[in-house]
């Protein structure tokens, strides 16, 4: 169904924060037909130079988000970490998805694990932990092996300790600076994979087929699909990213990562983390797909009806962080390669500065993907 | 090879003309880490939307374009009908590709008839008419049906008379204002096909499949790939796309429309007309192939090595004209398109408003690509 209340072409969507999610969103809406405008308070945004208006600014500067809002007909972000006050004041004046209620509960880890409790999708046994004491008690409580991580602001490994000893309980609570944090047992598992959802605003979903993804540093370093997991697994990680979604009653693209635990667990899967936008994991998605996340995501905030999540090509995205992308002759002479380069500088270590995709014909063996 | 001269992301590529080809020209060139500079003469151009910087300017405004040139690594276009003195200007300041001399040979077509002949490529037979005695002694010369084309500035369909009988010369004549023209043997064809060929810094080619063009009131309507043509054909076709583009020492894309001529013919193909820049009939690449016409071009005028030409898919790309794009509710239900908006308004009649690409499984008969 055509949603009565769709968002035109020519129409412009807000996008809060500047950055390489926000510029390849802003690609997309382009493409559609619609006008972009950024806000981010850096100056010299890659979203900046491919979007129709900017606007340099704090998320706390409340006169010029109400410009922005004013200026929109919908607002997204590209990231979860905005203050959620800042969502609710552009709620108030022009249409924000997904909900800013997804930012809260994607924002502090405590809330989120709750949250997944409650609907009853698989999480690792976890123990809040707001004092030093209390850490001690959520060791005895859960168990070593286990992770300790900040309820808010942790990502890319920052903000998290492993604790495999109870001694290391002391080193552990001075890495999280004594901030407010989960321990979470460590379940053993055999690979990550992540699970992009979209959600349209009739609550009709389109679930792009699961990645592997392998870190490097912490740091997402590639996303292989098809995943390499039979055909069961494959369909429990879809079947929780629409219960996740559908209890979120979200609207957009939304990131689930799931472990796949080792052979033999009752679960052969367990929720990592969830991401309530589009994500690294599924930069696949643009050249693999007839629709990529990007699109599907502006489909889903502007009304539209999804686009199909059907892949024409396996794939294998890397990303090329910091000085990586200074090989880009390199990339750029792989004539198989599709390269996406994100317009920053310099490469700053860790810094995310583009990224390539391999696609290949589906039905190719994973010897030969991981050989290219 | 890569170029010692190659420009490096974060260069600054400029675009004459501010149309859908300038924007996804842009959004290739962003897509690279190239930042874009658009200069047109309308205020309120398509590839302005997502360029990072533009100038309006006139193309006869030399303090505007000399500050423009100053401003790009490179300067590229986006249609053929520019002053060829503003690229010559143009070429004194900055890198200008493709080559000023490919325009000056494509917005003539005496120049262009004539070149094509020298370097042996097959054109219908032709008699350059200054004068309406002229046109007679054509008409005796070349025998009918021939068609009448003005030497400069014709495009879908403009500019142009079929004479069927030696009466209908008046009629010619009036409807070419007696501008300097061309008359042209009809050879009766099958089918209109085009070649898209880019060519590196280096000389290394990569022609994508050719396409079928079916047009409706002389404006393109339908590119589909494959052609449907035997191999032969194909190859001869791509052949002479790369005889074209040598002789040119040409670097980017171009476009070259051919006519299929009626079986028993002694060549199975006619050159129709030559475009030295990305074309409406290689829009299908950008959702079909790896590396998209657009890419391929910045590539090329980069002085990047060039990607594959290779399909994923088969693929039927369709204009969406005037008020077609009103329509946009009903495209973008259907899952299975990949829908491309422009970003212009108001839907003039006969205004390219935006264009689908149907995607198709490799091999997809033909039958089944028309019934859909």
């Amino acid at each position: 169904m055509v949603q009565r209340d769709s968002i035109a072409p020519g129409g412009i969507v807000g996008i809060l924060g500047g950055g390489q999610l926000g510029r390849m969103i802003a690609m997309a809406a382009a493409r559609l037909g619609f006008k972009t405008h950024i806000y981010c308070p850096e100056e010299d945004a890659p979203a900046r130079q491919v979007a129709y208006q900017w606007t340099v600014g704090a998320y706390e500067d409340i006169p010029r988000l109400e410009a922005f809002a004013a200026s929109t007909d919908v607002v997204t972000y590209e990231f979860e970490n905005i203050p959620a006050e800042t969502a609710k004041l552009l709620a108030n004046r022009t249409l924000v998805r997904p909900h800013p209620a997804a930012l809260e509960i994607a924002q502090d880890r405590e809330l989120e694990r709750k949250f997944l409790t409650r609907i009853g999708v698989p999480v690792s046994p976890f123990h809040i932990v707001s004092t030093r004491q209390e850490l001690d008690r959520a060791v005895d409580a859960i168990t070593l092996p286990a992770v300790l991580k900040t309820r808010r602001g942790g990502y890319d490994g920052k903000g998290q300790a492993v604790l495999r000893k109870a001694a290391d309980a002391d080193s552990a609570w001075e890495a999280v600076a004594g901030a407010p944090s989960i321990l979470e047992k460590f379940v053993p598992f055999k690979k990550e994979i992540s699970v992009i959802i979209g959600r349209g605003q009739d609550g009709q979903y389109a679930a792009f087929d699961p990645s592997e993804n392998r870190h490097r540093d912490h740091i997402l370093h590639q996303s292989l699909v098809p995943c390499d997991e039979p055909e069961p697994t494959m369909v429990a990680a879809h079947q929780h990213a629409i219960r996740i979604a559908e209890a979120l009653d979200y609207v957009g693209i939304m990131a689930i990562e799931m472990f796949v635990l080792e052979d033999g667990a009752l679960d052969p899967l367990m929720i990592n983390e969830i991401a309530p936008r589009v994500h690294n994991s599924g930069h696949w998605t643009i050249d693999a797909c007839h629709v990529s996340q990007f699109e599907q995501h502006i489909r889903a905030i502007c009304g539209w009806p999804l686009g199909t999540s059907a892949r024409h090509s396996d794939a294998l995205m890397q990303n090329l962080i910091g000085d990586e992308v200074l090989e880009w002759r390199t990339f750029m002479t792989n004539p198989q390669l599709c390269l996406h380069l994100y317009g920053k500088n310099p490469p700053r270590p860790g810094r995310k500065m583009g990224h390539f995709t391999r696609l290949l014909p589906l039905g190719t063996s994973r010897s030969q993907i991981n050989s290219g």
